[in-house]
């Protein structure tokens, strides 16, 4: 298949209190911006923590990799990126592009991945079957 | 009797994190400060969310007020003093006072009330049973 | 004159990381839902932080009451109503509902006032100048 | 030369705060965790932000990883182990590990890379010379 990347792109704001003294985002502040990113990629791709929760299942992330290439402003109007790169892994792999939407300006990368668990914190090893179907939903198996 | 009030003091740091674009913390990190103070001041005296949890109640903040008298910078090494109220109500009442460890100027006040609820957030409006064993082994009940 | 009230209305969502180990919104992230919609009025009514800057001004806020009348889910959807009230003092005082789009309950009031100091803190007394124009243009003094 | 780490540990308690709805610290509440290790690991060793603006230098974190290998519980006592790993670069890199204090698991691993910048944000290719005094006075320079 040629392309099996669903992606989402959305502009944001930055708040007040994300500055910080230094008169830029702090940078434990961008997890935020990624989850953001990632519940409306979740809201519009039909996989959301309530999806999760209906399936006894916890989908916590194990890995996260930020590059902060330049710093965001207080100023800057943002646009985050997020792509779903397909795995026949157990497991939900998105990467991130912050860009600047005035000059388009790669500003952040980031990388993410989640594992599923049972209600008791064990990995799942397997793909749950809600997540095979929603794989399938989109065109991923084949 | 002559002090039913249950105080704790400890002293603090402020976190490069808190710090906003003006130089000073921001206004929405002090609740908190308030919640460590909280937490200190629990595990000092017994009443802690773990003991909550044990009872099946919750204990929510329902109303929290802070002034903020002078701005607090990250080179300030600030103190927090709680105290404890006694009130025959189902409540849990808090005062909070931030001084400045070097001159003990005052720098900000606050107050919140807990009230308790069962585990489907409804408001319990008598004491809990563990509540007022808590209040007599403290000597508040007379 | 009627009405000197400048009101300003929105929805938002809560966030995954607002909701604790209760399942309810912590009380904490409150100030940040305040911060959202006044940063938002402020866009909407021309009165920023930029603004303050332009103006050498910081517009610091000095009290802040929360009252939690009903928990907030991750499930609910709620709308926050911020209302300028006006005053000739050198204050920016806003009053602020949460509402549960649903039905409409009242779940959150809060209140907050902004004094204004110069760039080393120390308060200003007299409105400044530029707020003064502010308060014209919104019909606001007369 | 046989060791050139500069290492630091120390307790620390998790937050009623941080714990998200999952009953588990949420993975965004690390990069807090990390910042305090940092802080208390530059207060150790004299490297700190006061040292840095004194020196007209930024040190922004530039890259973040951590990985997440078993999840932290509010009832956790953990451990942060930070240990400064020598480079001749003008980079500041550490690495950290949080263990469970009752078993000496290993909860989290996770890198920081810290840059050296100038107050507009340009990147400082060489090292600035407090940094070299820095690495001197611990042996880090033969």
């Amino acid at each position: 298949m040629a392309n099996k990347d669903l992606t989402f792109s959305r502009e944001f704001e930055v708040r007040f209190s994300e500055v910080d003294i230094m008169g830029v985002v702090w940078h434990g502040a961008y997890p935020l911006y990624l989850e953001d990113a990632r519940e409306a990629w979740g809201h519009h791709y039909g996989l959301c923590y309530d999806d999760y929760l209906k399936n006894n299942v916890f989908a916590p992330i194990v890995d996260m990799d930020i590059r902060y290439h330049h710093p965001i402003f207080y100023t800057t109007r943002p646009r985050i990126d997020i792509t779903y790169h397909y795995s026949p892994a157990a497991k939900i792999v998105l990467d991130y592009e912050i860009h600047d939407t005035k000059d388009n300006a790669l500003l952040t990368s980031a990388h993410t991945v989640q594992a599923f668990t049972d209600r008791q914190y064990q990995l799942i090893l397997e793909n749950p079957e809600f997540f095979l179907q929603w794989k399938e939903r989109w065109g991923l198996l084949d």
